[in-house]
């Protein structure tokens, strides 16, 4: 089926159901931000557009793709031919993908979507909106996926795996009655929890259903005296279902949530409307009451135990032995036909070698020289540069292994560097030291701390126009909330309090389209300090074993305090990695770790 | 009268009333922050408790008085041998004195207070917690006023005067047209203004009834066609009146105002309900609709303009000279018998010298040694410490001129200092260098930066336990909104983005009690720098010209950034001031600027 067809026969069916517009969004059925299974790439399918970002909308005249501007190029030529217009995001005139949604119905009349990919707090603003023009909502009828028919690929079929204990350090009976206690504290009857890490971290069970985050399709619900788990009874094994069994836990089918939903009545259920989809919400009875509320699994899923985090250092242990072998590699290999994709493969097939590794935390990001400026590159079998023995590699990479998920970037210098690319790293390089050296007291957000990172690059007239740090899961994403580390103020999403236990990344960077991309990225863990008249302290502790590249450091523009943390941190990631390298790998550990004088 | 015998009088006129709880807040009708005229001053001449902090609340059998730690040992005399209770606010056991008025009122009682002095917000929020037994508010009655009788002070009777184009750059009917663009945008058919400092802006008028403050009590009121002016006629001069004639400002009396609002209709009412009255509120007919929003002249008074930045610059240069003859004697007069009211003197007389001086902007604060480390320590006629020529001597003081408003703190070494102090000098003078050099992208706000100034005591496990700087009026408060830099998130009171124009003081410190206090302080003004691809790039310029503690200074704790930044800002003090010095003083501040080495 050619894109028009679709989009006839999508026009069709909007005619059969009294739909003037209809929307396309790029979610699955529990809102989740990164990565969807195939069967939920409707947007992609629909407009031939293959990238992840974007939406589609389609009316009785038109069809536009929204996309925004890391993917242009891309779209432009994927939707070449087709009757879809690009419609490039936060361009000039370009208007954003809802409003223009809602300003193309007409009076009376009907915007369309699949109800179970777009939230219940959307579609509450959505229908508001259209009200003013006393038009409505059609939510019941996944059109693009009857269009699709038989053609559209599966649910994913990952099997569960129990987390074991030792890695996880809390039971699921546990966590379970550590969630039960906060619903208590809320004077909620039922959470029902919708991101498909809550369940994870609850049942200790993790799957295999999206590419780098080891997580199946699943809901789960919670009551005083039961938990119900929503997932494909195929996805069990027979130790998963003893485990969950064991813990109480009672498995019923992805499909069952809503249903059960359908059954409360006079309740009062714990929900984050912005991550219910619209079906579930409209499964819901008038009787009960909505504790419209993040789930308190995000705040539980951020502070890592001690269990916890003595298994992340021990995954990044493993990850910066994989990252030494690999920059050793790398450099020794630049002039030999080397591109971006062979040397991320090198590096995934490095990793891979570590003791319970399962799979990378994120696509690598292996930019060359200016592809580096783009801060969501990334190199395929089709699309990749040429690896010459001169200038950065900007590698950005982690692992989820079952101690730990790990997320690191180095630029690498291939060879020689000029002057300004120094500069710059070392001004990244200052910013990254600066953040991490910090210390703080309990009540610090991460909007409190960005400009210490990000203030070298700010006193050069440049910004890195994204966050600075964001939360890392435990064997769940590798972005995860509530905290983060970025400047601006976002009232609907505050950055969560820095608390003991919690990992953020370090990640500032300088971005020169067309000609460079650098960015130097550790995990750090937020740890107690003094205790005082004026409260706890805080400081952080680098989780990332690995060192910097000494070759782009300019001495003369690093402070005492700055040389004497940098030096600090090298001689400590060569004491934790030394014994586990040996020969010409070990002794390149311990020349790029050696002590740098002015 | 006794105390005892106020608060018996009290009791009978609540009994007569039917009040079973009356509150005493420390306000006046407008809900000031600060300084209060002494007719206002209920609180004190109830309690006998002279302090400008606090609040009292009288039951049938308990009078209370609440202050903050600051005041314990004064209000412990002050009260002594009466039957009101010390409440110690923040410490154990001490509940709120909000809470505890409304839980000292029984079942279906009265909770009484002038509703005057409180805000519509606050009796809102107290009325709601009321209901709950079924309890109401009494606000229509001044008991404490109707017991104080003839021997309550009159209101102050200042004279008005008009403060020229040349020092506001922008006249009255250009302000009122200004104000009536933001009613317009807002959709406000009437804006009423009732913080003081907002009529003196919109007319370009100012007054002297408060301390330190150049403001009349006084209200307005603006339409789309008519400007009301609500000041006792008293107070105005042939000058004044011509002025507000011309700019089509109509006078009537203060008093006039709640008539006047109890005449509108239908209308749409700019207000903000916690800076008016529940007198004012209560006036109000049901018909209108109540826009509650922080008045625009709020942020039209922080902007300043290019007239008023090149008279506050002035004002500066005129303080400059002033602190550096003070910083001067003092050092050489430390070994004379000086106190610290002897020392203020002279400085307050340094500072009246100033062309176009007012007034002092706030009451100084000088103090020696441990004094300082009260960060709101006043020395009194009645209680200073001498002075002897070693150690620091904070001083924290500024003038009002008809050209601006200055605040300016230095820590002055009157001799020999020990290695901590200079160590601690040296850090607060880290933190203030590092906050005046940055540079930041449009969109800032004191939250982010906040962690530059303090960052230095924080890497130390201390902390100065108050913001780090707020905005300053031009010849209005010395303390004023809506921006500030703090790190704290008030969601109520958000800290609003730093825009070129806009003031603020940078006053890092450290402060150990019963040791020693350092605090350094300039004024800032947001400036704009580089625009470019990321935005709009600001950063500070100094406004104050002063040199810092020289001999406080342990060079090798400043990096070269440090120090090249500290003799640029010598340099500049120097060439500024020099041409308004002569002879040894002109010797002195040589001295003083001198370049420092490591």
């Amino acid at each position: 089926m050619k894109t028009d067809e679709k989009i006839a026969a999508l026009r069709g069916l909007m005619e059969e159901k009294g739909i003037d517009v209809y929307y396309v969004p790029n979610g699955d059925d529990h809102l989740s931000d990164e990565y969807v299974a195939d069967y939920f790439k409707s947007k992609s399918w629909l407009s031939g557009f293959s990238g992840d970002s974007g939406a589609v909308v389609v009316t009785k005249d038109f069809a536009g793709l929204w996309t925004d501007g890391r993917y242009f190029t891309q779209a432009e030529k994927e939707l070449a031919g087709s009757c879809v217009e690009l419609m490039r995001m936060a361009q000039a005139g370009v208007p954003d993908v809802r409003d223009f949604a809602v300003d193309a119905v007409p009076e009376n009349g009907v915007l369309g979507f699949d109800g179970s990919v777009i939230s219940a707090s959307e579609a509450m603003t959505l229908s508001k909106r259209l009200s003013a023009k006393h038009a409505r909502l059609h939510t019941s009828d996944d059109l693009v996926g009857q269009v699709w028919g038989k053609q559209r690929p599966k649910m994913p079929e990952g099997k569960l795996f129990v987390l074991a204990k030792k890695y996880t350090g809390t039971g699921a009976e546990e966590r379970i009655a550590q969630t039960r206690e906060a619903m208590k504290n809320a004077e909620a009857d039922v959470l029902v929890l919708t991101q498909l890490e809550d369940p994870c971290w609850l049942f200790n069970v993790r799957g295999d259903d999206i590419a780098c985050t080891p997580v199946p399709y699943a809901f789960a619900m919670l009551t005083a005296k039961k938990a119900y788990y929503y997932v494909d009874r195929a996805k069990l094994t027979p130790q998963t279902e003893a485990h969950l069994k064991k813990a109480g836990v009672t498995v019923k089918g992805y499909k069952a949530l809503a249903s059960d939903l359908a059954k409360l009545r006079n309740k009062t259920i714990w929900t984050d409307l912005a991550k219910l989809n619209t079906v579930l919400y409209q499964a819901l009875d008038q009787s009960n009451s909505v504790i419209n509320r993040r789930s308190p699994i995000v705040m539980f899923r951020a502070v890592k135990n001690n269990t916890e985090i003595k298994n992340i250092r021990n995954a990044h242990v493993k990850d910066g032995v994989a990252m030494v072998k690999f920059l050793k590699w790398v450099k020794e290999h630049a002039d030999q036909n080397l591109n971006e994709v062979s040397a991320q493969n090198h590096l995934y097939a490095l990793r891979a070698e570590g003791k319970d590794y399962i799979e990378p935390s994120f696509t690598t990001i292996c930019a060359y020289r200016a592809n580096a400026a783009m801060m969501h590159y990334s190199a395929t079998g089709q699309d990749y540069a040429e690896i010459s023995p001169d200038g950065f590699l900007l590698v950005d990479s982690g692992g989820t292994y079952k101690d730990g998920t790990t997320d690191i970037t180095r630029t690498i210098a291939l060879g020689a560097l000029n002057e300004t690319e120094k500069k710059y790293y070392t001004m990244v390089l200052k910013g990254h030291l600066a953040l991490s050296r910090a210390k703080f007291l309990y009540g610090t957000t991460g909007n409190n701390l960005d400009i210490l990172a990000r203030g070298p690059m700010w006193s050069m007239d440049i910004d890195y126009q994204c966050g600075t740090g964001h939360g890392v899961g435990h064997v769940l994403s590798v972005h995860e909330g509530p905290h983060g580390i970025r400047w601006g103020m976002n009232p609907s999403r505050p950055n969560a309090v820095l608390e003991p236990g919690m990992v953020v990344t370090d990640e500032p960077g300088i971005y020169l389209p067309g000609e460079l991309g650098i960015r130097i990225e550790n995990e750090l863990l937020v740890t107690k300090g003094t205790r005082n008249f004026y409260g706890q302290f805080l400081y952080f502790e680098d989780l990332t074993y690995c060192p910097y590249e000494r070759e782009a450091i300019v001495p003369s523009l690093l402070s005492d305090e700055e040389l004497a943390q940098l030096n600090a941190y090298h001689r400590n990631v060569c004491e934790v990695l030394s014994p586990y390298l040996e020969g010409e790998e070990l002794e390149w550990l311990k020349q790029a770790c050696a002590e740098i004088d002015r």
